[in-house]
């Protein structure tokens, strides 16, 4: 009996089903209790519970985003969980009825650096809503994602930097692993006890909750390895690379994915947390990652910057003052289609709220298009055309 | 030979046909050169070529307004004229294929305040923009608006405050008389030079722009009638009541209203400037009104106010924090039929921009569904029926 078979349910609450794989680039199908999920996959941020500046219509009937994310910190520090237990979890409560994933909320704990104070049990730090002293550990992540009722959940752990020494980086993941075991134990009790608010009836799935372990260890190679090892043994329904783009540089980032991705169980989801450009989805994918979640799209869409397919576009640049061609003219997205660059220059020079919405529109467009461009050359055969082709254009640059 | 006739071209730039009348209430068709639009309507804000916080999409296919307002003075500051006609005139610059009227900058620069030096010629004053010092006049008003393009294009007016004395409401409504006629002379001139960059070709209409004169003289009566008959002889397609909602009683609004509308020309549109609340819309409709615009759906939209028909609704309240009702239950807009009090509360309160998104269209859904009940009441012989019962719901109030 492997550390998988011992630990998820028959059936499982979540299935990776292979379809073609090209050297290690694969493509495949997510099947969650909320429907097919094709991989590999961008996850669009829904951080408090909104993908910021856009509907979920046109999030589903536009860009047909299969999954997003949610995160626990925030949601759990507004409204609250009783808030969303009231409105019946996280998909009634947002409007979003296709999956979701929720982070652990060990990643933003740790952003608040000198806030926080982290000691075996978890975390204390102070509420960025109200100032007020709050404690996470991974009983609590894994009771607030019950809550919420994500299709995956993420364990509650404990990030390093990138540019991490050795002792600080191993004690860091010696503890990730400790509550990796805690949240397994807490997050199998809810789920016995129904605490899952977003239980569906599905066909060959459990209907309950999948949980991922989060692979930490920043850029060392032996505790990479170290806590792969031990987070596939306490087993998992998929497995996530954390702990990158946290300040490393590109290059170890990429060193750290080629060195444990393909060590990732082979038949099961690898997730890499908060990357990245749409280059490195791409160079991600290579190297054998199937789910991915970056708030770039979204967040530079509110700074006037777009990725385009010949690469990024400053649109408070005045040489788009009077520039009747749309961000990008290889995108079929309603943003290209209709507006110019002169316009949304406009609209962001002017403050106006609709330049954020337009230019997140087309990003996400962007990444979404990307991957299925991806998923397409996998399943065709023509991924590494795909991947030449699509990094000599971005490289023509759009201004 | 009429006043008016003098002045229409034949085929005239726009058609007012009346379908049904109910005491002073009017049903009717304005054929503009961009299609038909039933009145009475309501005309969206959008200010500097956008109407805050909705896409053009959404304002056409779901909530399908037929005609929105715009700024000569924001557009003509930011971007400017140059970059407007480079694009291709408003209507391709934003996107937006349908009906539009361009309001003349008088009331803007009236705004203004101290900033601002009003003499024979025009109005000096200092761009909010980036502080230079910029005039304003007839003229140049009307060779903004021909670059600008709208079907409709407005006098440029001198404003008068609502309870500005006689003394000063006089010599103000005598400049924009005077102001009037220099309008309609330098738009005459434009049309014939074909600065107009909306031309379209339009069966029965001469495909040009049309012009409406404004009536000022706030709050009194023998003003009111002397600038009516003053506008009237120099003669224009459709005519505004303007000066009113600037801080007068509600009181004397409809006193002016009831005054002045009844004396308009019945075959034209009666535009009310600036107005108002949904019941506002309502009273002026039964007073003779035909055309309205008004910031408020969608500048409290942003400050999470929305209108319902039982009344307004603050979404900061806190017994809304665990309300899974949408903001109206009487209404069909697709905010309302997916998202909770809840849910908007917790966006607003986040600083969300999704909020301000929502509760925006809600409302723009809730002004124009309003007017096409008052239209149907009006053809079907129910508009004191509906305005009865509107009234009465609108007092048992949302909170």
């Amino acid at each position: 009996m492997t550390a998988y078979e011992t630990r998820t349910s028959n059936p499982p609450a979540l299935r990776f089903e292979r379809l073609a794989q090209q050297d290690e680039a694969r493509a495949g199908i997510l099947h969650t209790r909320r429907g097919p999920i094709e991989t590999p996959v961008f996850m669009p941020v829904g951080t408090a519970g909104t993908v910021k500046g856009i509907r979920f219509e046109e999030l589903e009937r536009e860009l047909d985003a299969k999954i997003i994310l949610g995160n626990t910190y925030h949601l759990w520090l507004r409204p609250g969980i009783e808030t969303i237990r009231a409105c019946g979890g996280l998909h009634r409560f947002i409007g979003w009825e296709r999956a979701m994933l929720t982070d652990s909320g060990g990643f933003q704990v740790w952003s608040l650096g000198a806030l926080r104070k982290i000691t075996e049990e978890g975390t204390e730090f102070r509420s960025h809503v109200d100032g007020s002293l709050q404690f996470l550990s991974p009983e609590v992540s894994m009771e607030v994602q019950a809550a919420l009722g994500a299709e995956i959940v993420m364990v509650f752990d404990e990030c390093a930097p990138g540019e991490a020494t050795h002792e600080v980086a191993q004690k860091s993941m010696e503890l990730t692993a400790r509550w990796a075991r805690r949240s397994r134990s807490a997050f199998d009790q809810l789920q016995a006890a129904r605490a899952d608010t977003g239980y569906v009836e599905a066909t060959g799935l459990s209907g309950a909750q999948a949980l991922f372990g989060i692979i930490q260890g920043a850029s060392h190679s032996d505790l990479r390895r170290t806590s792969l090892e031990g987070t596939v043994e306490i087993g998992f329904d998929g497995y996530a690379i954390g702990g990158l783009s946290v300040g490393e540089e590109k290059s170890v980032m990429f060193e750290v994915i080629e060195e444990v991705a393909p060590l990732m169980p082979s038949e099961q989801p690898r997730y890499l947390m908060g990357v990245g450009t749409p280059e490195d989805l791409v160079e991600a994918v290579a190297r054998g990652i199937d789910m991915f979640d970056c708030v770039l799209p979204t967040r530079n869409g509110r700074t006037g910057q777009a990725f385009t397919s010949r690469g990024k576009v400053n649109i408070k640049n005045s040489q788009w003052a009077r520039a009747t061609l749309p961000l990008d003219e290889n995108c079929g997205c309603s943003v290209c289609q209709k507006h110019s660059r002169a316009y949304l220059r406009h609209l962001y020079l002017a403050g106006e709220m609709l330049a954020s919405m337009l230019i997140t529109h087309h990003n996400l467009a962007f990444f979404l298009d990307t991957m299925r461009g991806v998923r397409q050359s996998i399943r065709s055969g023509g991924f590494p055309k795909f991947r030449r082709e699509f990094t000599e254009r971005l490289n023509t640059s759009g201004e």
